[in-house]
């Protein structure tokens, strides 16, 4: 291995979670240690702002922003969803490439550790096959984030242990009320969480269920086609046994035919995904209809990824533990690898960091097992409970002012631009 | 005054707040602490289990549980939202009527604090003026509980100072959520909280804004008929300059006619009220339409009323308060008022409990004034921030376990019934 002196990048992409920019102090406090590395600089909106030679200075930050990025939510350095689409725009996209070497080149960018989810691994392997193909010494590492729990080979995702803990202590809250509330006539509360095709976030609100009548005591997850009869005489039996039944349920639902029960193909995000809403309403609609039973929703949407006010701290630890072992596989002389998390030991639960080459990452989804989900699949079962629970311990500490958390802001010091604006 | 020897029974009614068990709390250790009071029951799921003599037993609770309360959401003794309907139903009202009055007696309930909101408040006027009329010594006084924050007489509610302090952090979270996401395109996101007539929730969302850049960028209140054209104006404004725009909305707006501009009259609650949901669906299509922005939602729903994990100290403390003031009152033989919060200093803030007549209470709606709102009625003004401000200070400590809340449950040992099943 050679030494490699030059500059560091680092930027965030896809949607925020409570820990990313955890991950980013993490990154950030280890390039600290390093004399190979001279200058920390940060990319605005992930490549989007890297193209566009959007850079800031991280050493101008104070100490204490960097560490409070442990306990802020949102992505702190701005993000993206562009991706570099060399199938349906193979000219722009190798434009942009172009673009972003003259960038690194410009700045004398060695090392790029890019924090992001499935689409911004992909962007990362994409950068770092470039970087060989053109014989720019780069050292392009992946940092995982995503509170989809989508990523393969890693054992979790940062990010994932906060959201199911969020959900769980909100569903435990939800059922407390509604549970009072549930005299004559049966409630029920429909509880709609993130997840688009994999059911990780639903399943997770499992952990709120201590005692077996506990809520959650239906969870529909978007790995299992939603049988609607099955459903509503679960909702009945619940009702009739317990008074109130609480479901949570994944947004992307699907239906027997496969299709989700709540897509809205008039909007559409920047993939060209379905934007979706309303599983939840979807649901307590059939259940008023034909249970006579009062059914109210919560949609938890964005609230959820961005409640750093109720993160673990085993996530927060973890997030930060992958962003440093980005920049230590950087300068050890690592290219072209998501860090990963691996879990060494189920009890007492026990993790390290491994890397995991970046092609073996990019458009592979992992979904919960089927044999993780009960037999009727209404819940996830025990083997599921075991792999979720340690992902959900300790609190992150925030600091509050007058009531409410203080969360950081960088103060966005500019780097100097060396190049024409983008074309 | 003369000494009055007998039993206590409390019990809570309407919509738990994340603090209406502080009240109960508090109520069971003052009672605690005097003689004269025997025992003290807990009466299951307000005057509709009283009617049914479903009792417990408080003395057979463990004392870690009562101090548990302070801290667990829900109504631990059940709620229910039943009402003494002496208009519609004189008949049934006055035959539910003689029946509470046959509990009392067979149980020797000489003290009933009721704990609840406006409905609730009127309840325990009616049972104090049959208790004069009856010659039947009880004495009756109402604990305010409600998240709306829309008792009169009361400096403000109990249950009111957590519900904002969770909206507040909730917005500060989903606003560095969506303004990292902002690039190109520009986000709005719409977060809807309770509030059927009154904005008081909505309102207290104005907390999470300390610079004028902050979210939330505009809230929307029942109490002023939303100009749709002005609103779009405004999101439209607050994209262009800022990129992303944050938009609070009280669940039970009104367009310039008066009507709910999401109320869906095929769905009605107990008390006849249409149920509401999809305001912020509603103006997400309007702005979608319009703006051609992405507009996502949030539905808080239930999970704000009930989010114990974050609930404001100040709030729990003032509750417990109230609990503990309607049982002194009692001992000291007044009947018939509810308990409020007077403020007796604003900076720095300083509040006491006082007694206000229950005939002052009943169908009164406190609606915040017009002057605590901007102009163009699209913020709170500093009027109400500084009213706001000091009810969420402070975070109740929650025991934890496992990584979620342990919210504790009353063991509910059963009085043994005296009388036969209600007719």
């Amino acid at each position: 291995m050679t030494e490699l002196t030059g500059n560091l990048l680092v930027a965030q992409s896809g949607g925020p979670t409570a820990v990313i920019n955890a991950s980013l102090a993490g990154v950030i406090q280890e390039a600290g240690r390093h004399e190979c590395i001279e200058e920390i600089y940060g990319g605005l909106n992930g490549i989007l702002g890297i193209l566009n030679e959007e850079l800031i200075d991280i050493n101008e930050e104070k100490s204490r922003t960097i560490e409070g990025l442990k306990s802020t939510p949102g992505a702190a350095l701005g993000t993206c969803r562009f991706k570099l689409d060399f199938k349906k725009k193979p000219e722009t996209a190798a434009r942009d490439m172009d673009r972003l070497f003259e960038i690194f080149a410009a700045h004398n960018i060695r090392y790029f550790p890019y924090i992001g989810g499935n689409d911004s691994q992909d962007t990362a392997h994409k950068i770092h096959e470039q970087a060989v193909v053109r014989g720019y010494e780069l050292r392009v590492n992946g940092v995982p984030k995503t509170i989809d729990n989508d990523l393969p080979h890693t054992d979790h995702c940062p990010g994932y242990g906060s959201v199911i803990k969020y959900v769980g202590a909100t569903v435990m809250e939800i059922a407390a009320d509604v549970g009072a509330m549930a005299t004559d006539d049966g409630a029920c509360c429909l509880i709609e969480v993130m997840g688009r095709s994999a059911g990780w976030i639903a399943a997770g609100a499992v952990l709120a269920k201590r005692q077996p009548t506990d809520a959650p005591h239906l969870i529909l997850s978007p790995e299992i086609p939603l049988d609607e009869p099955a459903f509503l005489e679960q909702v009945r039996a619940t009702v009739a046994a317990n008074k109130y039944c609480i479901v949570v349920v994944g947004e992307g639902l699907r239906n027997a035919a496969g299709a989700e029960i709540a897509a809205d193909s008039s909007r559409l995000d920047a993939f060209g995904h379905a934007v979706l809403s309303g599983a939840a309403e979807h649901l307590a609609e059939r259940i008023t209809e034909n249970l006579k039973l009062k059914a109210r929703t919560v949609k938890l949407g964005y609230a959820q990824r961005a409640a750093a006010h109720f993160a673990s701290l085993t996530d927060a630890t973890e997030a930060a533990a992958c962003g440093a072992a980005a920049v230590r596989a950087a300068i050890e002389g690592q290219s072209g690898f998501m860090v990963k998390l691996v879990r060494e030991s189920a009890a007492p639960y026990q993790w390290t960091t491994g890397l995991q080459p970046l092609g073996d990452i990019a458009n592979v989804e992992h979904r919960m097992p089927r044999d993780w989900f009960t037999a009727d699949g209404f819940l996830p079962n025990e083997k599921f409970i075991e792999y979720a629970r340690p992902l959900i311990e300790g609190e992150v500490k925030v600091a509050m002012e007058g009531g409410l958390p203080r969360y950081v802001e960088l103060a966005k010091s500019r780097v100097e631009k060396k190049l024409p604006p983008r074309g």
